[in-house]
């Protein structure tokens, strides 16, 4: 049996259309996941509970057999994981509490053991007992061999949560410890590459297949920043894992840095299979800067989900037009699928993948 | 008398060295400015007051001595023109009720004479009158006659507010109408257009030198969408203007599309005389896209000036080094000054721009 058309557009081999898989798949726009939600005592519970992420992690397998899976869970799990207290208020983003500032609080992070998220590989082993059996339910033509996606965040991003305490606007305390004492923000991110090096590598031992880096913040970095903050750590994180792999592993890891579609020569510095594209850049110049040996992934702006299927079908196309025949690119939005998303309109969008031939 | 040298840089004249001012820089990081803003009512106090409006104008002038002044006002004072109900709550940001959804809505909106905006013009009168005064106070050596900048917010920014009805973090309303109902979509851009063009004529005639359009979410849209509701609006808005103003005013227009690095060769379609790009944008490869016939402004991340004064020097240096000898350049921040700034870092920047030979 051939490899899942995920990991062969990974590697740049022939497919006969564009896999497909979205950010945040697994969300609050499927009517079945709001109902294990309900259930499950918010969403820090439901991460930590491996029968519920796994049932929310096959839901939408079943209802549009995507070509990949992503477990369900978190990127701040690690930095919980590390000592903060992490908290999801009602209708609020996350908090992690108490920020780090300084030197002192850098040195109380502890760097865990990989055990530490044995939920996560508890929640990784049932999903792949259970994609084949989804996948079927779907019954999607040539989608029988779902690839599971292990993942986290990108040091600079997850350390942005952990000094502003939550989400931001500005990222001035952030900003404030990276320019004020640059050894301190480089302690921070050199442990957080550290823990999540360890993490990865479990997610792979218990079934990933595949690997994302999730940079969510790296656009509000100028390019000197980013640089040396976002992409040298990642580069280093991925380095890392790639040497604790098993050399027969073949985990392609793909380096979603969000807002960065002018620094694409500087994000490539991430030594990444793969990049993600957020839905600002235009495939086909952006290829050209990444360079033809890497697989991209992208880019439909989730909130063009909103529009008519009309307009949602002929979006799709033009990313499609632009990628033209080149081998190894993936379809996805150029960001997590929108909680109030129409799910016809996911439907949409899947049509037109799904009749594309590359 | 030579002219000033904000409005040679923005001719591509030769000038000594470069002109700087800052977005925002009438704002809350000034003891003064917070001291006029407490005993004004509220911002929409401040702003409708051209007495208190023309003080806070002129405080950063007296201060810095900065080589060009912007009247103080709100992009949002527009739609309230049209019949829009603008507030802004305290801590909060601003809100524009009851959002325009539909074309009902867009049709409740009148053009309104540009008479309705006459406490903006007497701001500005007083301005001019007052910044050879302001400007002999912080006697910086060339810095004699400032001159003064009008302003709007640019049509897709300003309706996103509209139809939002508050900031966003998604924009998906303003992107569900655009793609559900865009004859409705532009027939809104088309009212903006229509009021804004008389505005800024207006506010040439009270004495403003320089135009500038703040299209602070112009980032947000994929970019063809970008060239359709962002910036051919604005072209249609600068031709408009043009063909108003006498044809010996030469009145500079300065377009900042805020988040659009990859996208200039889309955004130089506005036809505007000089572009203000943000921190994400290297200056050198910008102005390659934006060709040589413009003059461009910015950009250093306005969060670096939470650091230690000497990363301030080093970052303001290396945007100074980018330029190189290029004429045509404004020294600016890539956004606004935020509200927490420490001033003596404001004059660490300073120092570097005007020891910066052209």
């Amino acid at each position: 049996m051939s490899e899942p058309r995920f990991l062969r557009a990974l590697r740049r081999q022939s497919v006969d259309r564009p896999p497909v898989w979205l950010m945040r798949q697994a969300g609050r726009y499927l009517p079945e996941y709001r109902e294990v939600r309900a259930q499950s005592g918010g969403f820090l519970g439901l991460v930590k509970n491996p029968l519920s992420a796994c049932e929310v992690t096959l839901q939408p397998i079943r209802r549009f057999g995507f070509d990949a899976s992503i477990v369900f869970s978190d990127i701040l799990v690690v930095p919980e994981a590390m000592g903060m207290e992490l908290s999801f208020g009602v209708g609020e983003g996350p908090k992690l509490a108490p920020p780090i500032r300084d030197a002192a609080g850098v040195a109380r992070l502890s760097i865990p053991d990989p055990d530490k998220f044995s939920y996560v590989y508890e929640t990784i082993r049932r999903i792949v007992d259970g994609l084949p059996a989804a996948a079927r339910q779907a019954a999607i033509d040539g989608v029988d061999d779902v690839p599971l996606i292990g993942f986290c965040g990108a040091p600079f991003t997850v350390a942005s949560y952990m000094v502003e305490g939550e989400g931001s606007k500005n990222y001035v305390e952030v900003k404030r410890l990276m320019h004020k004492d640059p050894e301190t923000f480089m302690a921070l991110l050199d442990k957080l590459v550290e823990t999540t090096t360890g993490y990865l590598v479990a997610q792979v031992k218990a079934g990933a297949r595949v690997l994302q880096i999730f940079d969510t913040w790296a656009g509000e970095l100028a390019p000197d920043d980013l640089a040396i903050v976002a992409v040298g750590p990642v580069s280093r994180l991925i380095t890392k894992v790639r040497a604790l792999l098993p050399a027969d592993s073949a985990v392609p890891i793909i380096y979603f840095a969000r807002g960065c579609a002018d620094a694409l020569d500087i994000v490539k510095g991430a030594g990444a299979d793969a990049y993600g594209l957020d839905w600002r850049a235009r495939i086909a110049r952006s290829w050209a800067v990444l360079g033809d040996e890497v697989a991209v992934q992208g880019n439909l702006d989730p909130a063009c989900l909103f529009g008519p299927a009309e307009v949602v079908a002929r979006k799709t196309r033009s990313i499609l037009d632009d990628v033209g025949h080149r081998p190894g690119f993936v379809f996805n939005l150029g960001h997590g699928i929108l909680p109030e998303t129409p799910v016809d309109n996911v439907k949409a969008m899947l049509d037109v993948v799904r009749l594309a031939r590359v």
